[in-house]
């Protein structure tokens, strides 16, 4: 985990939220006013985002005591206290939206990679895609590593991905996968929608071979056509949690889910302030 | 609709999406390489983003034409083509994931909004939250505004909203509404969970009174005891699609709703290549 | 006070003025070498902008110790000593100049706006404009409140004002107080210029009307034609010291005066550097 | 003049005035809708900053025309028509209050600087300080030009000024220009307060010796005891404007005025909007 | 090649040569004042980096022509005229420093990169490291690829690289590679010494094997041990050019080589004014 | 030394190296784990950049120890060990390679600038150039110092430089410096290439004049018809090792040498690491 790119976005969410300060509790909360809450689960899920939410208080300023009763993976019922944290009423107030709404994400994120995981049989990995919320991409692929899963690349500069548009430019897969080789080391992914292509693709030194909406039956071939020790498979396309089982059987490397990130629905979590005085 | 907000949150996208450019369509696609698409809606939804969509182009750089076929809050089905971009095979590769993920989003947004706001009875308005995604504040909420929706405060600067911290520490809701209102001119709101509290906070100068998880009942009793000329009144809490119509027809000004923004589903919306050559 | 806010304005000031380092002190002085210093006030006035004062020199980094005889909204006599501050020269003499400049205007801009408050009769207040030093308007804003003065909206964000433009573009002024409540909680004012523009005005649900460049007379006939539970009054234009005695006497709500800002005559404070060795 | 530097102040200061945009214009104005006005002097002055408030509207975005009918420098009087804009009102509406606050406080320095130059006997020259508005030094340092005055250094990184402290730390005044001279070939600039100090300073090759606060009669010792080769003189402390021609004839080649900046009364100028439909 | 990475660097580039303007051009040359020059080669090498130049003249702005002799990659003599441009003067001057360092470190990059790839026996490519000089990382790898190189990993983020303390830390090299293909799927690389690791390393699933500072003869008998289909191997370690011819023919698929960014040695290039009035 | 400047430095490049974290030590290393290493000069040389090694730890995280043995400015020899550090193993991963290629161009510079400074004669001075490298120019100032030289301008901004196009434009050398000496209180110096062009040069107020690419024989001439108190001449123009003595013996008071820095040969400099568990 790197702080230099989580803070960013923090001080960016922070300061969103607080272009002028927060006007209500500038003027009515003094300097010294202490205050406790507890970060309480209200839906069963898993938990990721911990050291995000705490990072939040740390940049907001001030002075608070934050305990956990978690770590990052672990699975919460409804009602678990996660954590609790003492401290200036003015830290804890001004900080509370941008944590919970970072931390019900990242658990969000965790929770569903989770029920794809479950699912998985044999080696099969299952991997997140690009489908992620713009500014959020680093913490999100935290999530789902939180959440059991894999990460694909992470953006257009760290692996190449040959699509249709390149194969046309470039004349070929063959041509695309050679060219790419002589100027970077970086890893070669060929996507491919038919058996033809994929023959085509599996002939190169491509290192990973993405069966794009495929039918169990063509990847399966797919699978017994591959040289196992040159190209990984990846399976992507409508990948639902009820297909994980068996399309992970057919003998893939990886499943991507574009699901994972694209929707992610926010864990319910709450801070209840109490021993108010 | 404010440029310079939307282009940092671009900027920052694209360069989270390309931190050393596009290894692939840099080295596989020619600069004067032309390509067509089509944006296709995948299910039925409200439109929003469609400017922040042509944008994200415009700051890849290049040269396209993009024609939208609906305008921002426009109803679409299923098979709809939103939109058709042709112009350089680079620029249409680049800014393509950047787009959709933001495009999508502000459409999820805006068709969950519409179904909250066909819901209300009376002049009562659907309010968005501060539960919005970090960083991304400022267009989730022009998508409330597509959806039929009313924008609740943006941030903890332009409105006061008074909660339990800062009544015990301001001594009542009197003293808090009395400071504030000493200080600055911006609205304030006062946060009340029971008759009691209602009763006090009807008495000041409150611009808003919020009606946190009150039960319909009591949110009748406080209508026919406030003074509508002094105070609005918002209803907040739990706000379901299935009880706006109930909420909406007792007489309440506002109703607020997180689950427009705090889990936005996105809308199925794909770029369609076709006519390559 | 939000340090954010405040940080960036200083370390760009600090930039501004070392943007290469301090090449006296950097190349004259050892790092432990120490210095005393006083900070004296040369004219009769109020305090503002001690904390950021003391900002200033933390942001410069290095060890020192600041003592504040005073705090902001006190007043001073001309050879008071507002402060003590003993440490790293390096660290005194890299922050004298910005720190001077920043406390130095703040207490201008409070001196000159407790001119203007103690003229005050009734629950008349005083509002700051917009017309303040480009990037320094959140300080300025302080330091108005440090005078006894009220913030009016901090920018065109977070109230509307329908100005005649905004009136013959949207219609009339019902119209426009009428979309603009249709999109937004935050506050509505409207800018009226005559009786008649007043009357219109008051039907509406506008929160401020602004009475601008009227008589007195005409000031006092609209505090008898307005709702006071549907607006408050705010008395605008070439606003002296001379006039806020009677002005506020009308019974009007608001008297906004840009002269707070826009031209704040720095008060004179001097560092004084003692016991050098 | 450099864009860089003052689209950066221009930005900063769109971006406090409008965080979130302009609520009133962004709801109201339709994108086609135009204006014209024009900008009136309201006093007489000198003008500074044409070119700065042009680049505002361009910042702002948007089509518009903008016709100044003087120059930078040029004197005006009370009523005369500065300049005249036409174009999209959102334009117009949003650069208003950012232009205004930078042109007027422009030619506030201006007409400052103008009213010491012409005082001036001989070849003295006034010059500013470092009392500038933080973040506001360099187009304040264009001001002081424009109104016929001379840039002295413009921070801490670009001259040495060797004073008390550096002078205690290094030894001597002596030690310390040597030691300034084997690093850099920047200038180096010498405080005295006394005749002794002259001396001593005299013997160095300090670039400038300023004399702090001496009376006319010292100054003209020191004058004449000074090698006009070797070292360039500097009168500096309470320089008001009425002291300007007795001491410029003494002989000094500058006289330093922190009054032109660190107090900076905005000249009055207005945008009237005409012609509205 | 991505523009708003080089844009960054440049505008950078041009902040540090101009933090406050060019107070020598600003002052004497008239906007509208024209030049031209010659960009000329004084020593043979390749050219690397006419994009970038071009760009600064761009960013600094004003109008100019450029036209090009050539193009990036190509074998220049000394005498040789790169390019010709003519425009402001303004633009050229302010431009001249900046583009020329650029340029000048871009084609000797180049240069001593073409020295290398010169050598190479059979399907051997030379790689570049991660020895670059700050900041400057992204144009130094374009340079590379101009001289015939290939670029490797660019940074810790993009390819994984198990070093001695990462072995020590996981166990072994076997569970660090584990690990690593458990939560990523970019390239996993591992740096072994010796013929035992060697062995250790070729029984995982690591992408890429670094021989590094091994002998010839060890390189030999690594290449024979290896399943070329799961592996590709590095050479690393003092690689000067004399050892490129005979490395590369032990069949070693890469030979990495910090000389080629640690010490760039600029190509002298000038631009030389002419026809001067 | 202004560790702000140093800061920006240090933060870009370490963004750059990692972009999104070290994926091989984020995913191996404990954050508990510790590690031990020794910096070694691995050739003869001058230090400098010792605290900027330093600061880059620092600005990684975690925690350290860091010990040198030596100061900037110190001649080290082949196999000193310069420092060690001890601490969390991802602090030393993280930060090795950005404080390796920081320090060796630091030492390079210091290195090489000291070959010249050693065959000086009299009083005659090694300067700088502005031939850095672009976002690097501070802390190769800096180096300089560290290698016996002087630093000459930092840049466009803080001295005047006329060249022939300013010369053109202004109509003469006289006329030049006559416009920047009204404007600016900063050095001008006037660069010449003939003896006719340096006498119109010295009969001005220019504080500095550059003899450019003379004879010994024609630079001779110039300093004997040169009044010492009025200009200080600066020769510059391929001036190598081997010319300096002679040079320097001419009397003039600078020999500027681009060389010192356009094309910084790194010094060989490892951090080697033991005593792994």
């Amino acid at each position: 985990m790197d702080f230099k790119i989580i803070d960013q976005i923090i001080l960016n969410a922070l300061h969103e939220d607080m272009p002028e300060g927060d006007i209500t509790t500038d003027n009515l909360i003094p300097d010294n006013h202490k205050s406790k809450a507890r970060f309480v689960a209200k839906e069963d899920g898993v938990l990721s985002g911990l050291d995000v939410c705490r990072r939040v208080f740390e940049l907001v300023g001030g002075s608070f005591n934050l305990t956990f009763n978690y770590k990052n993976g672990d699975k919460i019922k409804k009602g678990d206290v996660i954590g609790l944290i003492d401290g200036d009423t003015k830290t804890l107030l001004k900080g509370e939206r941008v944590a919970l709404n970072l931390l019900q994400r990242m658990c969000g994120i965790a929770t569903t990679t989770s029920k794809f995981t479950k699912e998985l049989v044999g080696d099969c990995k299952i991997l997140d895609t690009r489908k992620t919320t713009p500014n959020l991409r680093y913490i999100e692929k935290m999530a789902v590593v939180d959440g059991g899963g894999t990460n694909h690349r992470y953006s257009l500069s760290d692996m190449a991905m040959i699509k249709d548009n390149h194969i046309v430019a470039a004349g070929s897969i063959t041509k695309a996968v050679s060219i790419l080789k002589s100027k970077i080391t970086k890893k070669v992914e060929v996507e491919v929608e038919t058996r033809e292509e994929f023959l085509e693709a599996e002939a190169t030194e491509a290192d990973i071979i993405m069966l794009d909406n495929m039918s169990n039956e063509d990847m399966l071939w797919c699978v017994k056509n591959n040289d196992k020790l040159k190209h990984k498979l990846e399976a992507s396309g409508n990948m639902t949690v009820e297909r994980i089982k068996e399309v992970s059987s057919l003998g893939v490397d990886f499943i991507s889910v574009g699901a994972l990130t694209h929707s992610p629905r926010a864990l319910d979590i709450s801070l209840k302030f109490y021993d108010l005085k």
